[in-house]
């Protein structure tokens, strides 16, 4: 295998993911991953650009900063890519009207945005929100479509909280996808669409960017496919099995945040 | 086309569906469909041997034959393939203990099964039961297993109440497979191992039996797999483009039961 130094070659920036990443999510705030907060810190005095790029759906892009800022994170809400106002964006260039199966803490983030008579559904990490009823409720409004149009933010399969595995968005995505016969339209990682905006908001090409996240296909499986080199955390949702997976290899494994940001402060560019 | 006598030539049985050929489930015990209890009377008059074979997973078996006999149906328990009593022998078979998410009204067909310290998951129409709480947990069973395995009543899309479309299991067994990344295993219709069993009960070979039912791919794909003959009324989950679905062709169309019946009467081998 080639060398930190060979495989860091050329990186000008990183994109960082969030959840399980500079923390696990869980009630109460959550808690920092050990390390993180102080490898944020020193990637920010560094030469490096550094962006965020999360599929955190559950929680407007301002509530969820403020959360990591009480954690100790050096972060602001503009060096944040997320998915809500990404979706957003979509939904007025293609002037539809959704109707939301989403978490409460999100829908400040489509308070500008038309959901009268709806004409798509677009859902989010709605957790206690993916109820029966309300699954049932978006089912029948895609029923009722003659060209039913299905957003969703994020694939994700599910998530670490510190009270255990959580099914993610991607799961009650499928849901609905088998039951209507469509094929959702995803706003999120792996979504080679989501990591161009992360670049353009990092204003560096793909080549020049490296990704750092937990979750070995959504994260590394898509910012290689985007043409990012990107690295797996040992940290939050990442499993052992993860290392021999038969389609994607990251460009290497760290335990941590901390041990990434050391090896790119060692062997980058500097 | 062949005549009818020739399609129905040395049927010396049938097998019917129940949910939308001999009624229409629903609040309050559901609806009979116009016709079907007296073309039951007919069958069991008749030289042919009859069976009864659902993917009702909602309720025991029990439960389901005392809300048929209460609406005039003649029929008894010992006529019904369901899926509980079948998924029952299988976990038997395989020393499987199962972690439930079921509907209460299932219940009781589990009393004697070990459900002590779960090795598999078996999912049926939970309906409210389907709740973020309770998909977690099952989940979280899945992902605590060596070797996941996931027992579905059913693959349904959706059915038809007297309140609107509702999600059937087949949606959240999607969601868990792919959260799970595995493929469950499926007890009842379409899979040829349900059909067989039926036969089975019935006492008689595939090429002796005719399957009658309102589900294209369900009822009539899956007992021509398995060498029945088989026919689809237009009543319950019916759409008028089953009669010109690409795969899946009907030995006969029939507006109900009692077209069905009628025919078999006067054109079967009496």
């Amino acid at each position: 295998m080639a060398t930190w130094a060979e495989r860091l070659a050329g990186i000008r920036g990183v994109l960082l993911d969030i959840s399980g990443v500079l923390y696990d999510s869980g009630a109460g705030g959550g808690t920092p991953i050990p390390g993180s907060v102080q490898a944020v810190a020193r990637l920010k005095r560094s030469r490096l650009k550094v962006g965020f790029c999360t599929n955190e759906s559950q929680k407007s892009r301002g509530a969820l900063v403020r959360e990591l800022q009480a954690l100790g994170f050096d972060i602001s809400e503009n060096e944040v890519t997320a998915p809500a106002p990404a979706a957003c964006r979509l939904l007025r260039e293609r002037g539809l009207r959704p109707h939301l199966l989403v978490h409460p803490g999100v829908l400040s983030e489509f308070e500008h945005i038309d959901t009268s008579n709806p004409n798509c559904v677009l859902m989010a990490d709605a957790v206690e929100g993916f109820s029966y009823q309300n699954m049932n409720r978006a089912f029948r409004v895609l029923m009722g479509l003659e060209r039913p149009v299905l957003i969703s933010l994020g694939r994700g399969r599910y998530y670490k909280e510190t009270s255990g595995l959580m099914l993610d968005v991607g799961a009650y995505t499928k849901a609905l996808e088998y039951a209507c016969g469509l094929k959702a339209e995803v706003v999120g990682k792996p979504e080679p669409e989501f990591f161009k905006l992360a670049l353009q908001e990092l204003g560096l090409e793909a080549h020049q960017a490296l990704m750092v996240g937990d979750d070995l296909v959504g994260d590394v499986g898509g910012a290689q496919r985007c043409g990012l080199r990107a690295l797996q955390v040992r940290t939050g949702k990442f499993r052992p099995s993860d290392e021999q997976h038969p389609e994607v290899r990251a460009d290497g494994y760290v335990d941590n945040l901390a041990e990434a940001v050391g090896l790119l402060l060692q062997h980058g560019d500097q």
